[in-house]
């Protein structure tokens, strides 16, 4: 699966700006290739683009239009779908991330057959992969491991991915989620493949490179969370990782969806990520760590990652307030 | 998924012994509900049991025909599909834990319907499962682990459940394969299940259950396994074990499938299956090992598992040499 560009980001009828995340998440990271925006009547945000027709995005090049909003349950919108059949008329591909697969709307798959398009579902992998092999293969590879979900790994790697690349070094971001796999183009949905195929998948998803190209790999779930840490333990193993980053939202009351379960002390989930990461790596180690500080203020944010940098003895960042430019300098020191 | 019982077991022209291994697994431990056996011409095994055609097997009652051979790639044999239409004709299901489906042959599709019969690929699971939860429920579960694949997991839960039930104890075996699942006559092929979804199968699958009742969960895999990991994991969360019974074979001279990759330390690996199980259940502990020492002699196999005993400081045994009393013993002492 490889998504063509430039896209044209559909915000649909998005009730506010938390239901366009996805949409934002995109135009943050990959400005360059998002065309313009395409809204409907009761759109309440927007990402600042240019509000173009699927007509004036298709003559400007547009290649795909990329679902950047999900309601409630995840459910393609019926008002949306006059807007995919008229796009993919005029030639373009559509994309999305939702539960509901726009391969299951008969309408929309007639369309794109009629017109010679595809229809992305990015949750859902339709490809077969090999079961992981475990041999150790060239080029270095970054993974972002949490103490929970949702605490900022595909933000982490992206920083990293950009950061590298400022510094003028071969990096790729390796999306591992839908929202990562629609910045990136490519990746594939973990989580949604067969259980036996997870360290496959990711083996698949970063091949062997030349020595000196960085991967860096979206990471998902945790090792300390009840519901998903199988999926979290073949990424890792699968990534075959020389390099670890902590991911960290502090103040969590609990593990998300998991009241009961408290969060696992950084220096556990440092310590155990570690240990399973070396049967694929022995040289695998952490570089540092990033922390989602946006529920704190400036000080209260310094602190907590000043006394986890005491701790852990390596650097702690909040990617947002201050970049990741500690971890790339760790990650080139001895590479 | 719940097969009916009895079964006809299909022998098909299994080429020796080892082909028939799943239909002697099924005869070995569930004897009172194998009817007979059917052989096709060729056929270079027996169980034992009664020869019967189809006609002879459903006049005695068979409810079931269950596909207890398997050759190269997982196939369903050209010459087997004649007997599967006329076993169907007669009133039997069909249920097979083969790679390829019963129901991807359109002829089997369209007779199962003709006659209302049901075809069961146990290793395909068709059911949708919840996201697991984590929450402690009621009952006692023991867990198989191993230090690598195909070590006699389902072997030792299987003996475990026939010497509680012995004791008159309360017990039911899980089954997490598809040797498992014919020989319970249901269960759920975790491995097989989409990754998000691996504790959470797991969880529908041993449910809470009587303060006194035992499920003896089949493990997979190992935490160890390069390639599996994961599933092994995400299992291990969801059996929420309050005992676990380390499982090994002596002289491996490497992981499953995996050149290169030595076998764990049995500390290592009792250490970091107890790390991990103590996120769902705190209590969780090993009640001893069982080895397959069946490539040994009896000194051999009597000083290995002496040494490993004095190690470990628990209870080490081969179920099939000499039982699993000893760790009967040690479940019931304090549970």
């Amino acid at each position: 699966m490889h998504l063509s560009q430039p896209y044209l980001l559909f915000l649909g009828d998005a009730a506010d700006d938390l239901a366009a995340k996805t949409a934002r998440g995109i135009h943050h990271w990959r400005p360059d290739i998002c065309l313009g925006q395409l809204r409907l009547e009761g759109c309440k945000t927007t990402l600042g683009l240019r509000d173009m027709t699927v007509a004036e995005a298709a003559a400007r090049g547009a290649a795909t239009l990329v679902v950047g909003v999900a309601n409630r349950g995840g459910i393609i919108g019926e008002s949306w779908r006059a807007v995919f059949l008229e796009a993919m008329a005029a030639g373009l591909d559509i994309a999305a991330g939702l539960h509901q697969r726009l391969n299951d709307i008969p309408e929309l798959v007639a369309a794109a057959q009629e017109h010679g398009r595809k229809l992305y579902d990015v949750r859902h992998p339709t490809e077969t992969f090999p079961v992981a092999h475990g041999v150790p293969r060239a080029g270095k590879r970054v993974l972002a491991v949490g103490t929970d979900c949702s605490v900022g790994k595909m933000y982490a790697m992206l920083a990293m991915e950009r950061a590298l690349k400022a510094r003028g070094c071969k990096a790729d971001f390796r999306a591992t989620g839908q929202t990562g796999i629609l910045i990136a183009g490519e990746g594939v949905s973990v989580d949604a493949v067969v259980a036996d195929f997870i360290s496959g998948a990711t083996e698949t998803l970063c091949p062997a490179h030349d020595e000196d190209h960085y991967d860096l790999v979206e990471g998902q779930g945790s090792l300390f969370h009840a519901s998903y840490a199988g999926v979290s333990l073949g990424l890792l193993h699968g990534a075959q990782p020389h390099a670890l980053v902590l991911c960290h939202e502090p103040g969590r009351p609990h593990m998300r969806g998991l009241p009961g379960f408290p969060l696992p002390s950084l220096e556990d989930c440092v310590d155990l990520n570690l240990r399973c990461a070396r049967l694929v790596n022995p040289k695998a180690r952490f570089i540092g760590a990033c922390f989602n500080t946006s529920s704190l203020d400036d000080d209260a944010a310094r602190r907590v990652m000043h006394e986890a940098a005491e701790q852990l003895g390596m650097p702690v960042v909040d990617p947002v307030r201050g970049g990741v430019e500690p971890l790339v300098d760790r990650l080139l020191s001895d590479a």
